[in-house]
């Protein structure tokens, strides 16, 4: 018999088959080819090929837009938004719109090509963590955005175009739908019980215990109780903080090293997968976020998404999380450099 | 410039490419092949290999389960819920669930496993509808069901596993959460405006007018404002009825020929594209659905969905819907026998 799970934060229910659970090997997977290093923009040599650099990671005898960087972060080529202008909020007829002004950023993780978040060391990990948080810092200080968006794609099937380790940055001028749907979910679960949803999540976790993947001092992964994907991981601090601005310097090295041992564990689970992840955060320059808990979500692209799913907003989940928790869990992985 | 366009049923923001919009053979597509043919489980002679019939289209000479049917619905033979027991609603820690319980069925288009809807008669089409309203009113008899989902998956990219010509009717126990959403926002818009937001957004296309594809006595079709998709197309009666259920028998034949006509022109504009299309009707079983209003929703697969999307419920419609339905509305198609 499937099983209806309910989603305790924003309400969304899905269908787990709990029986008949898919194993990693029954998945069709994209196999992840390099194609592009010979042209690569992103490369070392080609640093005049994007936009100059807006925060960087390189030695202070290099010049700007040149080689010797390790972590380099430019503005898109082709934004979905646009940084300069107003919003010019308006309607037409019954209809609302406004200007498309945002920013839309880069991270280029690595001057390695063929490297991925899975490979990195810590220390490279750690400097991705490092940009990420200075330029939603950063970013927030433009009293026009209320959200930073942090989110990669990997491979082609999961909407990289690039191939090059990169995380994509996207500020917004309003809070997106789905973190304003957590964002109400959670106050309301705290003006009902008092606690954060996201917390109590936890405390879940750990009395259940066969959903967590893997933690240290200060994060917990688990595969959530209701994902919306077959092989779906939280990464979730495990201090109650609304926004990922406030990290502390100390918790960097143990973000990146999480992400990085979650990413490697699916990789020799499910043979190196397209992925996304995303950072969902409080909004900034915002009121009313204290209930909210930031935490990253990690989608492996294993399965498509069809009719049902767009019509509904249900989804059909063919792993149980349990059994892709215990999966995750047991890959053989090497230990961290 | 781009544009943040906002949804006015469940006030979603997207962005649309006005200036730089894509046109159709910008798109990457699927080249749609028939390769199934030889054992294909729905097409005559295979009777004996689905679940019996529980509706159908055929001669009175003929037997259930045997060749000379134009319609027939059948189970899932790997159904998503099942249709024996009980809710057994419970909690587990902090967690809602409860059994998988629900119906899930095939209507079989035609027995001609290389057309699809987009080539059918009128009378085929008529057939289709018709078999779709009498599952959806038979279904509705199961006090347990909230929801009749119609959907279809059309070609592999969009989700379909069977070339064949079909659609899947899923029965759900409760409510899908965009259903869910579209109806708050419509009871909302009515309360606020004492009219019908479906109604008032079709009043905004014809003045409008460049966002229609077609029209006939009874639906208009066009691409909406704010679509998720590239090329998305709805088809919503003119006469304000919340529920699909009540279609009237003379309306059938319009709904057949719209439905047909909207695929025939996506069809020729975007090179036979994979698609998927669902019907948002009012729940069964439930109240308060006076100010809703039922219609379809195609949406052809002709972009990835990536990290942006899944993590902020934002899509990016590189196509302006004006000039959307432009190319459908100019595509050089055959009028229907």
């Amino acid at each position: 018999m499937p099983e209806l799970r309910r989603d305790p934060v924003v309400g969304r229910w899905v269908i787990v088959n709990t029986d008949d659970s898919m194993t990693p090997d029954a998945f069709e997977k994209e196999e992840h080819e390099f194609t592009q290093a010979e042209m690569c923009q992103f490369c070392y040599g080609r640093e005049y090929q994007t936009p100059p650099e807006v925060d960087v990671i390189r030695p202070s005898h290099t010049a700007p837009n040149t080689q010797g960087w390790s972590v380099r972060v430019v503005p898109n080529r082709f934004p979905a938004l646009r940084i300069e202008g107003n919003l010019d909020r308006r309607g037409i007829g019954i209809f609302d719109l406004s200007n498309g002004i945002g920013a839309h950023e880069v991270v280029i993780e690595s001057p390695d090509h063929f490297k991925s978040m899975a490979d990195f060391t810590e220390q490279e990990a750690l400097n991705v963590i490092k940009k990420y948080q200075s330029r939603y810092l950063s970013l927030a200080r433009d009293r026009r955005f209320k959200y930073i968006m942090i989110f990669k794609n990997f491979g082609e099937s999961a909407g990289a175009s690039l191939e090059h380790p990169h995380t994509q940055i996207i500020a917004l001028p309003m809070v997106p739908k789905y973190v304003l749907e957590e964002i109400e979910g959670a106050q309301h679960y705290h003006e009902f019980r008092g606690r954060c949803v996201f917390c109590d999540m936890m405390r879940q976790e750990y009395e259940d215990e066969n959903r967590i993947i893997v933690e240290n001092i200060h994060f917990l992964a688990f595969c959530p109780f209701v994902p919306r994907f077959s092989f779906e991981c939280w990464i979730v601090p495990k201090k109650h903080v609304p926004d990922f601005g406030s990290l502390l310097e100390e918790e960097q090295v143990h973000l990146g090293a999480i992400l990085r041992e979650v990413l490697l564990r699916m990789k020799v689970s499910l043979s190196n997968p397209a992925y996304n992840y995303y950072l969902h955060t409080a909004p900034v320059n915002y009121d009313g976020q204290e209930s909210y808990h930031w935490h990253i979500e990690i989608v492996p692209n294993v399965a498509r998404v069809a009719g049902f799913e767009w019509g509904t907003g249900f989804y059909i989940v063919k792993t149980r999380p349990s059994l892709a928790a215990k999966f995750l869990r047991e890959a053989s992985v090497p230990v961290a450099k």
